[in-house]
């Protein structure tokens, strides 16, 4: 009986590291491989990615990776992924030419098999047919994915909006979905992270008014920050700039890059004699001036930062710049991003930021698009994705408005198996799956064990303590040594500690004092207990016994 | 000639931790005394105070203490406080009862001076008039207070809105204010933590609508969670419970505390046989409830926080419960509240949240509002405070707008000091001021160099090294002993790190191995290089030398 599996091994339950394996038999196509950013909790950790132990243990049957954009939560996990299973890559133009450099530097080129496809394409991998349907986006050139499976047709949305007037003048591709809808689809696997936004997400066009009202109004230089990715918000920055005649430079080399990349393939028209190098700057006044700069979530070394600091070696802000920001803080970011925003306005330039301004619009369907997708594909069964649980249940709710019972709504986790067949749909058993920590050396697999212990240094510190003793005599050599880090304990505390601990070491037999390991145990605990009782305090206590 | 200074040491340029000195030649008055909450880079500090050096040094000067209203931004310092400063402090009925246990708990009562006033009330404190003007907030009781100095009348806004519908009919004392600009105020001293927000705060009791929409639609139990300081709020809810014939009862001990406190002092009505204890919910079928909440930051101990994780003792969330977040997260702590939304979700809650659903409103200002207290007052000089830069920098938008001229809009920062004389304003030399950390143990003064160790013990983990070295022979004593926590490193590249410790070591002359200095300053030295070029960590070196 033909059978396909859709099993998330991301993007469900949260927002990031989106992954979605389909299996059909032996075959197995994986839909987008994104990563996350880490929580507070996690020190040191700098990427998020979703454990793919499922696809490794099947690497033979992976035939193919589909990318729905370039984003980094649709991408991000790939340079982690394709060193375990190598497959074909297939993605529109800017998707592969956005993730190329960062793969060629981290694999081997026998290992990167990367497939431009087009909106509009439809194609085979493996047994499954693959078709790539434009939808409107923040980012350009995105693609919501049809897989033809033999037990039914499967709709990932991809991010998506609807706008009726985009920037490249590209539509999602309503006739293609209502065509879908009318051929009947099984499951639409539908973005639900607007899904708390009542009505229509404003076009990315809207923010060309945005601009213009604070072009209108701004005495001097006006610097704007976007994604170095939002092709459509740099294609804007420069329209309006050449309206107000003013010159275009950038900052950050991400900037720069997308950039020229963007206008290498087409997808950005840059106005002639526009673009100048930052170093042109001084040649103009300040009102002939705009400089798109990278920065938008206060990273400590993008460009804005460094500026907001003065500490960016290229320019300084001065009183009567305007700076842009157009964007919103990824959750979890909004504390640097405000520093950065308060530290420009100290500097004195009047920064333009929030949903008032209109410089910046979301690229997520908001709840009237949601449903327009639903109506257009009509799927059997509908689940949402890219959304956490609160997302999800909001997606059920306006399901249930619509129409749709609660069998037909699958509200899926991470590593679910939702198996279909030709009549019905059900959760078979789970496959394993979760989150692998990257740090910042790019080491993927910071273990629970080692975070604990991160926490743990953390919030209370360490304190070491090494004793040496000569076991076979059965006596302490000299006193305890102590190092105390990121414990606020004074020297006097500490001395009063080594005492407590030689003097209890002392009063210990011979025979006693043979036995490193009680003598480790004893040690740890005499201090974990003084330092909480005299200072009350918690840290990490290590110590260590030097047998001499 | 009569002179007075404004002096910020915490709220200017920052959300929280309020607290301005008044100075009138020898004689000091404080307003407020309030906290902050760590970022989250300060690991292990569980609350930010002001630093108050300048306080300690003129201790003696230190007429009083008069605090706007109860909330921890404006109180929380006090305990610290008046550890070092002994003066009487001045508070509406509410305030204080909310204060006292805490500081009876941490003081002795010889310097606790309590003092109970009312709005309206007019006092004097050393030589300064005092006056307390009822404005309406989240919290019930709180005031702006008027300082009648010799050099002029200071307004101390406080949080305030104007709220024409207050739950207990008591109104911003719109009068008074107006009386005061006929009199002639000084300074006023702003709040501008909504200046961001255009036209009006909605009315607290607007809420009561949204709660009733909620209740209207619950098939069982309704969850509310509130802060346990909002007595207005708590009084709607016990309203709303009697409305659809509901009984209350509570979960948290600081809910269940305030509720008999504020009804014991008359400012909260409980509604006849409508509070019962939470051990008596089984009499009751579920659409007969409602449980009043702690929990609203998500917290991890309170009592929401557990019952998201089914770890609350003394009931489960069941499919079916609707549970309304009437507040809003703190910045800073969005992760942990959506986190316990999302588990609601799971459990099967309905979680009732955000601005569309009308279940809470702000306690401070907006535009509108702000400009009404403007133009009552009609200050010479504006000063923006309980703000960060970019608060302030709208305020002075607005006051421009408004027509003020530049230099009677005054920008503080926290440790300015605006002096005032008969013909004007300026900005003397600043005191000192900063944060001081304190720690979960209470201990106050984490200082940046612990800060920094946790930051990177927190980020890379921690090595130990410890080696024994026979100096008096000039020969190395064993292999050196290795303990590395939070740092991802395999027993084999510990061990490769022990034999090239110990191997460069043995490479040592018997004159070098008697120079213990030198010895710890290399094998340091050596770990740091080993683990960066071997394995990419950046782990904090500790290093001992135990000379045997």
């Amino acid at each position: 009986m033909a059978q396909v599996e859709i099993i998330p091994l991301g993007g469900c339950g949260e927002i990031g590291k989106n992954m979605t394996v389909v299996r059909q038999g032996d075959e197995i196509l994986v839909v987008d491989a994104g990563l996350s950013f880490p929580t507070e909790e996690m020190h040191g950790v700098d990427i998020v990615v979703p454990d793919f132990t499922y696809l490794t243990e099947n690497a033979e049957r992976v035939r193919g990776i589909v990318l729905t954009h370039g984003h980094e939560d649709h991408v991000g996990a790939l340079p982690y992924l394709l060193e375990e299973v190598h497959a074909p890559v297939y993605g529109t133009e800017l998707t592969i030419a956005l993730l190329k450099r960062k793969l060629q530097e981290r694999l081997r080129a026998e290992h990167l098999d990367l497939r431009v496809v087009s909106a509009g394409d439809r194609f085979g991998i493996g047994g499954f047919e693959v078709e790539m349907i434009h939808v409107t986006h923040s980012l350009a050139d995105a693609c919501a994915i049809a897989v033809h499976a033999e037990a039914g047709v499967l709709v990932f949305t991809g991010d998506f909006k609807f706008d009726f007037t985009p920037i490249d003048g590209r539509q999602s591709d309503m006739s293609r979905f209502a065509e879908l809808g009318d051929e009947g689809v099984t499951v639409l696997l539908c973005d639900c992270t607007n899904v708390e936004s009542p009505g229509w997400c404003p076009s990315e066009r809207t923010v060309y008014a945005g601009f213009e009202k604070v072009f209108n109004e701004a005495p001097g230089r006006i610097l704007i920050t976007c994604f170095a990715s939002s092709v459509h918000r740099i294609q804007q920055a420069f329209d309006v700039a050449k309206q107000f005649g003013r010159k275009v430079a950038t900052a950050g080399r991400r900037m720069e890059q997308n950039i020229s990349m963007a206008a290498a393939i087409g997808r950005l028209r840059i106005p002639d004699e526009t673009l100048i190098n930052l170093n042109e700057c001084d040649k103009y006044s300040d009102e002939q001036l705009v400089i798109l700069t990278t920065g938008t979530q206060g990273e400590p070394l993008a460009a804005l930062s460094l500026m907001a600091k003065d500490e960016y070696p290229r320019m300084q802000i001065v009183p009567g710049d305007t700076v842009i920001y157009s964007a919103k803080p990824i959750p979890g970011n909004e504390a640097a991003v405000w520093q950065t925003v308060n530290r420009l306005f100290r500097q004195g330039a009047r920064v333009v930021y929030g949903p008032d301004e209109g410089v910046h619009v979301s690229g997520h369907a908001y709840q009237e698009e949601i449903k327009l997708m639903i109506n257009l594909t009509r799927p059997d069964y509908l689940a949402p994705v890219h959304g956490e649980p609160r997302h999800q249940h909001h997606l059920v709710s306006l399901a249930r408005d619509m129409g749709y019972s609660d069998e037909n709504i699958i509200v899926m986790e991470n590593g679910n198996r939702l198996v279909i067949e030709a009549d019905g749909a059900y959760l078979g058993e789970d496959v394993v799956c979760g989150r692998v920590l990257v740090d910042s050396g790019g080491f993927a697999g910071v273990s629970d064990e080692v975070l604990r212990d991160r926490r743990n240094l953390a919030s209370d510190g360490v304190l070491f303590v090494n004793v040496a003793i000569d076991s076979d005599a059965g006596k302490v050599v000299g006193k305890p040594e102590l190092v105390a880090r990121g414990l606020p304990a004074s020297d006097g505390e500490l001395d009063r500690l080594r005492e407590h601990i030689y003097d209890a070491l002392a009063a210990l037999s011979h025979a006693e004092l043979r036995d490193t390991a009680a003598i480790h145990h004893d040690v740890s605990d005499l201090a974990r207990k003084f330092l909480r009782k005299e200072i009350n305090k918690r840290p990490l206590v290590v110590a260590t016994v030097t047998d001499v």
